[in-house]
């Protein structure tokens, strides 16, 4: 039986909610193909977030993560290519730590990829009609430092586990009450999410398209 | 019995799906309040749009009457303050006509601002959660051509009906094959349109709250 | 001989500078063609600014009038097409006051059209390499309320007067401390705006092309 | 004697001039402070790009490499942070050639750090009234592929020579043909980067300020 592990953030920046944590619960308890899911909420604090990942890494030995975060502004379900070693704070995390240009990982390589097939994830997306898009930045943030942590983790794991960042647009409600925000709905996010999953189980090799930015 | 009218366009400039009416049919035999609904799809074609809407008015003798049309590339649901005395197409519409400077009603004012209560309805979507705004501009093409003659014909009627234009962002289905546009999903579309018309149904005077653009 | 007046506002809204009074005094005592050009500095208040303006066309009598102001978030320099008969402030002026939904001019009509050619002019700059665009809304604030109220004067003399509403992009200078706006060089500003002087001048008949937005 | 070697790109994507070329060419035979500048066009190219620019490195031996390219949609001098190892080309380069996921240099890291001061060459900027921002992604297309290959080679060489990326903005004469992107002056783009060149001569050890992005 294979396990799936979502991970979500807590709200932070002075949100109320975040995306990802809402969409995530939704799949508490739930099996996509013949995987089980776990689901993990992470504090938005640089290290304490990657220490609990790796807690419940190690408590369920999934050969599937996929850790989620917030991108305000964005309008689209962004599959992130690489996450790199540096924490740069533009605003402070849940812990009022604000880390300016240090390694996430000291020693640790300048950047990871991603280990699941995000053309074919994003290609799926659009095929069932969700706005989504491969992003070539996961910024600098918890989010970046989430996704090298799990990628560096995995990169020393034995076992062939394959990890991967998404972020989220706003939720709609959340955009009510800014001045200029796309945003999704929840129900948009979480179709969203089951196809990302459901590709990220099935195919081993991904497509062979384009999913670049010219800058 | 109150009638409310509410239309929306078919396709154009490409698209096979118009949110407008996408959302807008939705709506027929429902009742809100004590209130009737019926809608009506409009052509995308100057002048002909003008005579179907005012058929449907002739027809129904709706005490509301709300306007729906598509605005690509807004992230908001737009509640229009203002129709301009101008027809002026960027593309063709669906009869590959393509006026330019010419007026919607020869003789008529220059503008004709909105008679629903702009400013409650949008505070109601954001109360709601709703990303929603006023809109200064409805553009030149069908939808302010169709605004106008909507509140041109009002105007000149008896009664103290009240007429409005709603534009939609893109659908996420339609935003998914775009390079870069936001989206909104039908349900949060639909929840927006609901609480637009009882608020359009049973505010009297409109709120005093700034809903301006300071450009 | 010809006189064109240019007016520029003050700075509002907490900036120290306004690019369109930049602009406009580099023009003080300037000839553009046959024509003499004068400058006035319009404070950033409602109805102080229309009598300001107002003063200057009495001692003037100019036979062309371009008023120019601020729309910090544009790219383009912006010829608008219409003003309409609304002062909603979303901002407090630099009066401290704040108008909702308050006529310009009591009795006025909903709105007016620009009298100068604003296709020809956004054309003549684009020839010149010169990003333009024509607008469909010059906002609620003092910069909308100025031009209904230079339209709504000059539709009230006798003679020929023609009157437009150039809206600029912030400087360089003024985007660099902003977390996320365009700008426009002042030397680019001060080329376009002598362009279209110019076409203002000596096109009688505007050109016969689209300048609408689709929404 | 330290030499900078400033490089630009030859236009690309059906565009006729290329603002990396139109201010780096400016600034052939000119001393800044006591460095001797020198000057290259890059072929927009995968491969052939990358071969010339190490032809110049060998050539002039520079103490300070900054490459520079264009970033159509972007309104700030973008100082750039990483280059990764990925060619993923969502158009042709002008060798009709269109790499998809292929590794700039095969076994060469996931990426590289620019080893210019970022923060500080930003920072300068901003002081002067110059739009500039730190970018955390310079794409996957030939501007990623010759930073990349850029810092590849100054890491496998004796001396302590710099390398960085600056991606600029479309110019006005570029913008004012395209339907919707900011542009910026070549005289701002041309201050801005003196500014960043003695920066990145003078200033040792980087600025400890935030120049991240959350997401």
């Amino acid at each position: 039986m294979k396990t799936v592990l979502l991970t979500g953030f807590e709200p932070f920046g002075g949100d109320s909610i975040n995306p990802s944590w809402e969409v995530v619960r939704q799949y508490q308890y739930r099996r996509i193909d013949t995987a089980d899911v776990v689901v993990c909420q992470l504090p938005c604090v640089f290290g304490r977030s990657a220490e609990v990942l790796n807690e419940a890494i190690d408590r369920y030995r999934p050969s599937l993560v996929l850790a989620l975060g917030l991108a305000g502004g964005r309008q689209r379900i962004s599959v992130e290519r690489v996450a790199i070693n540096v924490d740069d704070a533009r605003i402070a995390d849940n812990s009022q730590r604000q880390p300016i240009d240090r390694p996430v990982i000291s020693g640790g390589p300048a950047a990871y990829f991603a280990t699941v097939p995000i053309k074919a994830m994003v290609n799926a997306m659009l095929g069932a009609g969700i706005p989504a898009e491969v992003s070539q930045s996961a910024g600098t943030f918890v989010c970046n430092h989430v996704m090298y942590a799990l990628l560096h983790r995995l990169a020393h794991m034995s076992g062939a586990a394959r990890g991967g960042f998404i972020h989220l647009p706003y939720l709609p409600q959340q955009a009510a009450v800014l001045a200029n925000a796309p945003s999704m709905a929840r129900e948009t996010m979480e179709a969203g999410l089951e196809i990302a999953i459901q590709t990220a189980l099935t195919v081993e090799e991904d497509l062979h398209i384009a999913g670049g930015a010219v800058s």
